[in-house]
């Protein structure tokens, strides 16, 4: 079975779930955190090598401020319960402004825990034009962009899995993305089974590999 | 009914559609043509403002010689007899490189046949890092991404279909698709039926539009 070496996750559905359970729609974000570290421990036990989260957006900040409290509050605790396993984690994101959680400082350089192993990345206030605007101070007579972006840190991604049945990227990492194959659950992400990824990835199994060749 | 202003084509499966009728896979795209006109005529009556299709890439000039000229000759033969329609044409790609076309050289700034009207635009030797190297030479104190790559002519996506299955973008406008929708019919692209369009009208009527937020 051919594995793919790096995921991206798109954790949508918080606040329909919420919602569906009769909460407020801040209540969902909570019940997103537990998944993220099942959905990890599934890929470690595949041979997953990357793992990448998209935790908040700049555009996320424009919601309502207990929205805002409550994700950026599960975002913080789901880096601080991955980094109790062997695990490569990076928060990658916009320090410079002050929606960026000081928690989170931190993790700003990739560092390891544990025994270290599989990378996680945490897209945590994240802008996709934040992230293409380092390409502004680079060598204009090079043909390469992945090396000049600032999540280039970040590789290539495979498979893209997003729950909660939205078909878009809604801005997760442009240039990473540009040979995805893009998987969507029409599962909430607080719904999670390990049966979701199973299924995705026997999905990707039977999909060619051409990098647009 | 909620209609995309613009919506983004690729038009996958000539290759897959050519060997299930027995024939070379290079027979394919000349029978993807006149798709490409039905559909720009069923749009136009829709009131789409903006069309673009995904022509042929920098990527795909590393497959066989028979294939190339057959998909080159056939997206030549789609800008001409679009040309004879109501409609303003972008030919958009790398014109530096021998691969580019010279029947095309005359579409590279947008034209207007007709009355104008829709606006169509064919990604002809197109590259996604060519597309968005232009940003090296741009002013880096200013956010902004969408005015300062190559394709700063084509607006922004609401709607991608993708023909023949395949659930990725494959280097198709990274940037003009951050927030797209994106609809993927398993039909090859020489079998369009207007109803392909229907379903997808329908289906983006059915998603909210939150560009992110």
């Amino acid at each position: 079975m051919r594995i793919p070496d790096h995921i991206g996750i798109i954790p949508d559905g918080n606040r329909r779930w919420a919602q569906g359970q009769g909460m407020t729609k801040d209540k969902g974000y909570a019940l997103g955190i537990n998944p993220g570290l099942l959905l990890f421990k599934q890929c470690e036990k595949y041979g997953i090598r990357e793992l990448t989260y998209y935790g908040f957006t700049v555009d996320n900040m424009k919601r309502p401020l207990a929205q805002k409290q409550a994700f950026v509050n599960a975002c913080i605790e789901s880096v601080d319960i991955l980094s109790k396993e062997n695990v490569e984690i990076l928060v990658m994101g916009n320090t410079n402004s002050p929606s960026f959680p000081k928690d989170l400082l931190p993790y700003t350089k990739r560092r390891i825990f544990g025994k270290g192993g599989t990378k996680v990345n945490f897209l945590m206030n994240y802008g996709w034009e934040w992230d293409l605007n380092l390409l502004k101070t680079s060598d204009k007579t090079k043909k390469d962009i992945v090396h000049n972006i600032r999540s280039n840190d970040i590789s290539r991604i495979d498979l893209i899995i997003r729950w909660g049945g939205r078909r878009r990227l809604s801005g997760f990492l442009p240039v990473q993305s540009v040979y995805s194959d893009f998987y969507v659950l029409n599962d909430y992400w607080p719904d999670y089974k390990p049966e979701h990824l199973d299924t995705a990835l026997d999905w990707y199994n039977t999909q060619d590999v051409t990098l647009g060749g």
